[in-house]
């Protein structure tokens, strides 16, 4: 039951998170990136990866199970792969250093990878493969996440949403492909709201808690997610559980701390990011003129019955972000009146970072 | 409406196999090579990529469509990358070569890429993985393939069924994890297969050619594919198109060939691969137990209703592969009747190499 949604002005709205995620305890420099983290997605349109997880991130903070100063320690360095602990510090912290390693490692060899173990909860995958994209290669990015997913054909959950990204530099800088997918079905946002207001949900979205398919959004809150395209997204989950779990000594599976429902110990979380030069094969002048040729063919065909025009990963977001850097970040009112009661919590002052009438 | 299925034993049916597409113009030594891609298929229980491709090869290769002898070329090599032009040979002969590079390149620097152009048909992708998975390495692999699936959101082809594969050696060599899917919801083999042998299709898997649902065989064969997840299974494509076709210079989209349709031309198909070692990371003792302690911890967990047990990628195929190299591998009589006919065509007696009553 949404009380209406209002426009907040994107600098305003990330002084005051950065003011209040510094008065939880995280030191000022990590806060910066978290919120720019954080920012992103809402920029971007993904609103459920956006500032409404504030709350959470500083009642973490506060609780000892996130560092408040994110020491990223190089466990180990060779060649083309580096991995770095988060001692438990702030995850876009973490994924930030990881992925600029990976890229220093393709930039030297033309392709690098940079695991992270020990580290939290990252925010969009989106906002590490476009820091690839802004030095001129090609990003990968993916990470494991709390246990709400089986395994394909098992009734008990093993892996998280799993997400992975990628994305591509083309001719126009403004322009890059950028994907991010969660290996479910849908974001376990919306199962949330079909319980909330008691919709049901299609067929593939879940099963219940004795593994039978359900369309019922109830049965579906209280049992598993599905992973997209059955066993297939599971095997992608799995693949994402190796390279950000198993091959970096992060925690796997239900090992993992649940973000929201665990707050006896760290998460544990691990991450895989790679970055690959664009010329590997071919020079960059034929790279550049082959990707624009293949975004141009895509973008020109017909739409179908109810698309109004064919867009590449990324399009979506570009018109958004371009729409909320000037308008604002539409939140809820919800939103917004757990933010402000987060600041009176940690004795930051609404009144005095957000606009009149928030 | 089939007529049945008699199991053929493995070596009497390559034996005939190899004979078929040596009459009809392959060098024995690619024959090879391509015979064993296609009953590794079969083995596999992936028949839809099996030895019914044999009549097409066949044909490709009598209309000059594909090289008789495949001369794989390096066009460039340098550090972890190389890439290799297959000069319109045979799709399996240029795959296996183009994963040796990268498999040579990852023993060498820890990750290795090889790319192919001017390539055809290669087969499953499993088969070039699971020759990482033989080197203890990491394997990945993709090809683009024919368009026959839209971008998402339009209403014409433009990307073929596009597959990826990755295979994850455990700490038993008889178990590695080895994963393959097409980004469609279901392989074109499938669709292939039920148009030839007259089944109908389940919904969700292809439109008609103008772009309604359908379940008639036929029709989708006609039609176009539905990428796997909507627009998650359209990004992966489009990942694939991009390693590939764009980075390497084979065809991309609508210019690649297509195997059954297309004589005009070489199809013109590009494949990416990449080996990477296991202990990047980690050491290679801590790699194994995690991997192993994964696997264990996956397979234990309790099947949901109407599954038997929960297995990883490439179990169930290992089960076929034990149980067919014992009894044979199960032809339907329309494909059985269509391999004798092949036989006749280009002058191998089946009574020479297959049992009676076949």
């Amino acid at each position: 039951m949404s009380k209406g949604t209002k426009r907040v002005p994107v600098s305003e709205l990330r002084s005051y998170a950065e003011a209040v995620l510094t008065a939880a305890g995280t030191v000022a420099a990590d806060a910066k990136v978290v919120v720019d983290n954080l920012l992103d997605a809402n920029l971007r349109g993904v609103d459920s990866h956006g500032i409404s997880r504030l709350g959470i991130y500083c009642k973490r903070v506060e609780l000892g199970l996130v560092a408040r100063s994110t020491e990223v320690t190089v466990v180990r360095a060779c060649g083309i792969a580096a991995l770095v602990s988060g001692n438990n510090g702030s995850g876009a912290v973490v994924g930030v250093k990881a992925m600029d390693l990976a890229i220093a490692k393709a930039k030297e060899f033309g392709i690098g990878v940079g695991g992270g173990k020990e580290s939290t909860h990252c925010g969009t995958l989106a906002y590490y493969t476009s820091r690839a994209v802004r030095e001129g290669l090609i990003g990968f990015a993916a990470t494991n996440a709390p246990s709400t997913m089986p395994a394909w054909g098992a009734r008990q959950p093993y892996f998280g949403t799993n997400p992975l990204s990628y994305a591509v530099p083309t001719g126009n800088p403004e322009r890059p492909i950028v994907f991010d997918m969660a290996t479910s079905t849908v974001a376990r946002g919306k199962i949330i709201l079909a319980a909330k207001i008691k919709q049901s949900i299609p067929e593939g979205w879940a099963l219940d808690k004795n593994g039978y398919p359900t369309t019922d959004g109830q049965a579906a809150f209280e049992g598993l997610m599905l992973p997209v395209g059955g066993h297939k997204g599971s095997g992608l989950a799995l693949l994402v559980e190796i390279l950000s779990g198993v091959i970096t000594g992060a925690a796997i599976g239900p090992q993992m701390g649940h973000l929201y429902g665990d707050f006896a110990k760290p998460q544990g979380t691990g991450h895989f990011f790679a970055a690959m030069k664009t010329d590997l094969f071919l020079s960059q002048e034929e790279f550049q003129a082959r990707i624009d040729h293949l975004c141009a063919e895509i973008r020109a065909l017909p739409p179908a019955p109810g698309h109004q025009a064919v867009l590449l990963p990324g399009d979506p977001e570009r018109q958004t972000k371009a729409e909320r850097l000037e308008n604002g970040i539409p939140l809820s009112q919800e939103v917004i009146d757990e933010l402000i009661a987060l600041g009176k919590c940690y004795g930051v002052d609404v009144a005095d970072y957000l606009p009149k009438g928030i």
